[in-house]
């Protein structure tokens, strides 16, 4: 029932007519990564997940990571061999760079990849996402000789990585660490303290573990100004590259969670560990902030990938279950997809997927142009472009991640509860990435903050303006787009008015704009998405293939009516100020403080 | 962190002031349970509940019921002695007849008890929860030997009751079951046949279970006209009332589930059972609607008491846990109830809690009238009313349910995602809820079919007016009940309009009004709950409470501007019509299915 079916054809649909890829491909240095070329990668890639990987999914839940006695993490059964494979097969250098021995493919080709691996086995995915993440700022940020040291097995996945940013006192408040780390006579550091949520922490898959570690040195300012970063390898490593003696970090425990039983979520203990500065001391955040930057398109592409599996299964079982006699339908029972309101629970599934697939892409795209055009303000106004999708992508991606799956389990009716049938992991599996990597809230935050702000509001005006150039295309394309460009322009009306609100309120009451941050994101979310998937319609009477061009253009309209108005809905709360917010006391608050009878 | 403490002070006021519970207390029969009386008991209750159930809601969970090697099944420890002290107390009996032992008080006051109880533990609850079913199927239908016999021990408690519906291909379409049942000499049948998701089909806390089992008898009609209701109890009954042999059903095996692990969900197998008719033959459906109908505004509950326990907790957290420093706070960090986002999704809690509480409420006050009112007429239109309300209650209630234990569990952050905190726990018990005892989807068709059929959609039309009267009270009540008025008046116009169309077309296009009944659903959801926050809000500066009439009038403000809107968002989803949701075929809803390249 819950097989995995990657879907190469919506993704190269979308690659080759809806973001543009070919035009990606044609950056300086994406030469050899040509659309047929990838196409025929990810087919591959997308072969190896579904037949690999994807069978772990489940067994990985029911067993789960667990603590030996001896302070090792076992992996459940088959995920060392699975991972060895993935190495052997090099899926994870594909996007990295070929000084190091990556593949040198673009950041949009490395999503697909990612989006593959994800919707195989979320658990899994989440080695090599971290590894990417400690290779990204390593490449940023580390010397040569750190460089040539750690990158190359890392590229090759060999060795893997970790981020180790939270401590119990210091969740979404960083600054709050107080992990020590004295420097040494030989130039390393003497790192001290205990890091949680540490994710792959240990493990058996792999020889090596690169631990990223934020820490403060005797001195350093407060705050998240007195933080540096420094790789603390499980082995220290040789001058020949082999590895030695065991550093001194030890998992305490593994934490029990609701979801992804199978990655282990570690406890870490430092006990003078040895670690080696990357870049300079008090560097720590901008070196985290390449980490997680890039890590949140990634977390984002994970509601996408779940939804995608759980979209998948509940359309298999409304194919195959039968109950009840649908309207004009006969013999003894239909399928229960004959039945509108199941249809309806599909098609929301469908449409979104669709729609943050292609967001992204997008997404994905601009990172490539903002590191590869040769034109300097191209690159600039790309990089804008990121800054302003990449908080969308995430919190509305994992936001949309938790209600999809849970569509996706209500088709299947009282067997959606069972466990065995699997339904109920991917809302499990999927609950904690509307969290990490910050949470959803601070997202939001981030984009009616530092991304509003920049160039005073004009940034994200004028990538609305970008937006809205697709009306008049609408209107010259035929009445049968006429439904989706009023919708639209109504919700960029609205969104535009929000955004308006936005620019002159914040600077003068940064409460008053964070107060309706969650449901303006949102709006952005429902915005974009709509905006992609007319794209797509737009696009798709090109391909030559009459059902693919009818199935866009439902998929737009359907969205555009029936899904997108939400966004106007949300005006009111985006621009409400933050006055009822704080109208209550905790006394008010709850409903047992006061007295019983007036 | 987790402690339970009941909203007595919330749930008074809503009685005295709200919902109007002193004219239900005038009604015949209820003279005893004036108010007073009632919320001394209800403290009494809660105090019960949060002293003595609460604390096994999280060993509940952990620990789960277990079927042993000899086929009986064990609950979680604590449990059986947790039920005693319950049935001790008498609190099952309260609201049941007089007659066999009960305490003759209105429903109003038993879904109170029922809130407190779920609350405290929703998987403890159900027990008496299907108990109380099987009584109400008994009390309609039952013979006087069969209520001489069965009733005053269900009533204590000391027997418990199951519903035995679905089988493996008779889900949502129960006229497909097929268990057998055959008249025996004696005037009993011998049921054969098995039965799945049967709640506490057995356990160990008390002496004996009442099974109601739905089966066919030699000969009876095809579908739902040929179905039977039996009593089958797991051992038999002697004369003089005493227990004898056990009876012919085992518990195959128990469903390993996303939830609710403290409350064992069974396969049944019937083999030869004896098993006594209720009522006539084939007269089964019709019994079982009266359990469902009286189960279905039960489960609603469910959705609104872990909603509301999973909403103190996190209030809990957002008052002690500290990260960062909010806008205009001095000292080292302040707790995160200060930031706008954490007050932003507190205030949605409760706001939504406030109202679903108040809405469930008054249904279960149209049922009091419906049964006890001494005119006939308004008996009748309080029956057409409880008839709209109660899919609404149980379909928004549990969709809300999901959504805010959800909210719930983001407050907590990381934290959120450990199974330890407890917050995780809420969300996987009450996911079942939007599922079991018709699914949201039938609860919805209920509401587009039957409910709007009444009359020719003037019951719902004059349920609409009714609710609209509340607009010249809001513009009588002064300048601050403006901007709630005219929300609401625009919201309840969109209303108007869906249900126009919903009474225009289903007669002509069911698949069309089937189509919108979810979304169709929520409109009613959102506008029930903001017209009884308005009617709070109008009652509370009565009560004298400074404090209390703020807040109730914040809440209704909140609700109309940011919460309420959705509903006209709602109107293009409701009002669509089935083109596009059937307009893909199978091959156009997968991604995998057309060939890669075009």
């Amino acid at each position: 029932m819950d097989q995995y079916q990657p879907p190469l054809a919506d993704i190269s649909f979308a690659l080759e007519h809806v973001v543009g890829y070919p035009d990606i491909a044609k950056l300086p240095g994406f030469e050899h990564a040509d659309l047929d070329t990838v196409v025929e990668l990810l087919e591959q890639c997308g072969d190896f997940m579904a037949a690999a990987v994807a069978p772990t999914n489940r067994t990985g839940d029911t067993q789960g990571s667990r603590l030996q006695p001896d302070g090792t993490v076992l992996t459940p059964d088959g995920f060392k061999e699975v991972y060895h494979q993935y190495v052997e097969a090099g899926w994870g250098s594909v996007p990295l760079p070929e000084e190091y021995g990556g593949g040198g493919f673009p950041r949009t080709v490395g999503l697909v990849i990612q989006e593959l691996i994800t919707s195989a086995n979320m658990a899994f995915s989440l080695c090599p996402l971290l590894t990417q993440g400690a290779i990204e700022a390593l490449l940023h940020y580390g010397d040569d000789a750190l460089k040539e040291r750690y990158l190359p097995k890392m590229v090759t996945g060999e060795w893997t990585g970790t981020m180790n940013l939270t401590e119990p006192q210091a969740g979404s408040d960083v600054g709050a660490l107080t992990t020590r780390a004295v420097r040494q006579g030989d130039g390393s550091y003497a790192i001290t303290g205990q890091k949680i949520f540490i994710t792959y922490g240990d493990h058996d898959m792999a020889e090596q573990i690169v631990h990223l570690v934020l820490a403060r040195t005797p001195g350093a300012p407060e705050g998240t100004r007195g933080i540096s970063c420094f790789i603390v390898p499980k082995f220290l490593v040789n001058d020949d590259g082999s590895l030695g003696a065991r550093n001194a970090v030890e998992t305490v425990s593994l934490e029990h969670k609701m979801g992804i039983h199978a990655s282990p979520t570690c406890v870490l203990s430092y006990e003078n560990a040895t670690g080696y500065l990357i870049g300079e001391e008090n560097n720590g955040m901008r070196i985290m902030f390449v980490m997680m930057n890039s890590a949140r398109l990634g977390v984002g592409v994970q509601g996408l990938a779940v939804a995608e599996r759980a979209y998948q299964q509940s359309l298999a079982y409304a194919q195959e279950r039968r109950q009840g006699l649908a309207a004009g339908a006969s013999g003894a029972s239909s399928p229960i997809i004959d039945f509108p309101d199941v249809r309806r629970m599909l098609m929301t599934q469908r449409a979104h997927v669709a729609a943050m697939r292609y967001l992204m892409l997008l997404d994905a795209s601009y990172v490539d142009i903002s590191t590869h055009h040769p034109d300097p303000a191209v690159r600039s106004r790309a990089d804008e472009i990121v800054g302003i999708l990449t908080p969308i992508c995430k919190s509305f991606g994992t936001d949309l991640g938790n209600e999809l799956t849970s569509l996706a389990l209500q088709i299947h009716g009282g067997m959606g509860f069972i466990e065995e049938t699997g339904a109920a992991q991917h809302l499990r599996d999927i609950r904690i990435a509307a969290i990490y990597e910050g949470t959803n809230g601070i997202q939001a935050a981030d984009l009616v903050g530092r991304k509003l702000g920049v160039r005073g509001g004009s940034s994200m005006l004028e990538f609305l303006g970008t937006m809205r150039e697709i009306e008049p295309q609408l209107a010259d394309a035929g009445t049968e787009f006429d439904p989706i460009r009023v919708e639209l322009g109504r919700q960029f009306d609205a969104l535009e008015e929000a955004t308006r609100w936005m620019v002159r309120t914040g600077p003068g009451d940064p409460n008053a704009a964070l107060s309706g941050s969650t449901p303006y994101l949102r709006m952005w979310g429902l915005c974009t998405g709509a905006w992609m998937l007319a794209r797509a319609a737009l696009a798709a009477p090109a391909t030559g293939d009459a059902g693919l061009a009818e199935s866009q253009l439902v998929l737009a309209r359907f969205y555009a009516e029936q899904l997108l108005p939400q966004c106007a809905s949300l005006l009111g709360a985006a621009t409400a100020g933050s006055r009822d917010l704080f109208a209550l006391d905790a006394g008010q608050l709850s409903g047992a403080a006061r007295k019983v009878r007036s």
